[in-house]
């Protein structure tokens, strides 16, 4: 499968979301296969007054986001969410945060994104696994 | 299991959160069984521009919150989310929403809720299940 | 949503299957909303030679199976699974089960059941969410 | 992390358990990261008298054990599955079958594993996601 949005389309896409622009989502990278948001921190993202790591809502954000996109970039529909599964690995501190997503399955009705966020050291943070609606009708 | 906090000192550790305050959660109601949030729509929520409904980011995330207080108000620790399932029912307007969770299981070391959000007209917007680290030692 | 199906009927199609003949699957109950199965202990779901409790993979497969026939019984369309989610919740031991499937949303192109599997004593041994393709194009 | 046990003593493992014996499991391949399980195509697995696919429920059960042992080669502790989270991409005929199972993350408490399913022509069948209890306490 080829991408058929180009950066710039991808990225203006992204930022056209009320949602997307509190979190300050941008597009970090895009091949044919995959697409990566960067999650720049924001006090915030914070989970609570006395801790300093990124709430867990924050990274299923981005996890749900950059499945979607992944998808979008390719098929140029809007395709819903059905079902988020997210597993959290490890806190992220006040640090900016990576979503790559990689294509599962392109089907004609749903459609599978896995998702892995990491740190800029590279550790992983927190991995996702969505299915979206491609129905196309 | 009987909930050891008052109604008060929830509430206050539920704003005891910068992300919860961007969110604008309130506790709507609690019992030794169950916990009820309220979300009040605002325009940051939306999922696009050109739409009028609530990202899936926000549903996943109040999800992950009453989850977590459902089980915090019984057991007064703290207990990081392990895992969190999220099934979209239902696209939510720009409407208040309620997330009612409810605990599955207390385990010694890992407990499990199940979390419903609705809308002011008791439509299922999305149902959510968490895994939640409540290792004590 | 009503049972378009009778009691007969579904209990044929369940036993009308390999698989469910090795899992001697029958239908305890079923209502307009609900559907219960019932599995009778066999030595050869046990997990380990020297442990006494039933194997995850039998408790996934009759929470799927409930959870397919809950649709089924109003929809009479075969819905394949797309996405199960299970907890487990306590090691099932030497037990007949029940696996008691509830629908959460019939959707035009995906529908969702929530099932809980009991022992005997009525205790929780697993729950479980599925995805089902409704589409009927 | 390395694997602590030898090839023959993981197999040993698998067949030692009434359902892997039903199943018929065999032990394909392992590495330091990874564990493939086999899985040879039996009648009994076919979902229905007039279907020619295998049983969701042999998926989950495969996909559960593969993640099983590779944690437990590494660990060699037993380690219960809390959470199984399956994704059905494509119905697997009669044929044979393989699990590859890969660690996402080896924790104090909690492991995860992912799993991917294939057929003998590579194609991706089923993923799967395992949370598993390595509490060694």
């Amino acid at each position: 499968m080829e991408r058929v949005l180009s950066r710039e389309e991808i990225s203006n896409s992204i930022t056209n979301s009320p949602f997307h622009r509190f979190l300050g989502l941008e597009l970090a990278d895009t091949t044919d296969e995959s697409l990566t948001l960067k999650l720049s921190f924001k006090d915030s993202f914070i989970a609570g007054d006395k801790v300093d790591y990124i709430h867990g809502g924050i990274l299923a954000s981005i996890i749900d986001v950059a499945g979607y996109f992944v998808l979008f970039q390719v098929l140029n529909i809007p395709a819903p969410t059905l079902d988020l599964h997210i597993n959290y690995l490890r806190a992220a501190k006040k640090e900016n945060l990576y979503a790559e997503a990689t294509i599962v399955k392109l089907g004609r009705s749903v459609s599978t994104a896995d998702i892995v966020v990491t740190n800029e050291d590279g550790k992983k943070i927190a991995v996702g696994r969505g299915l979206y609606s491609t129905n196309q009708s």
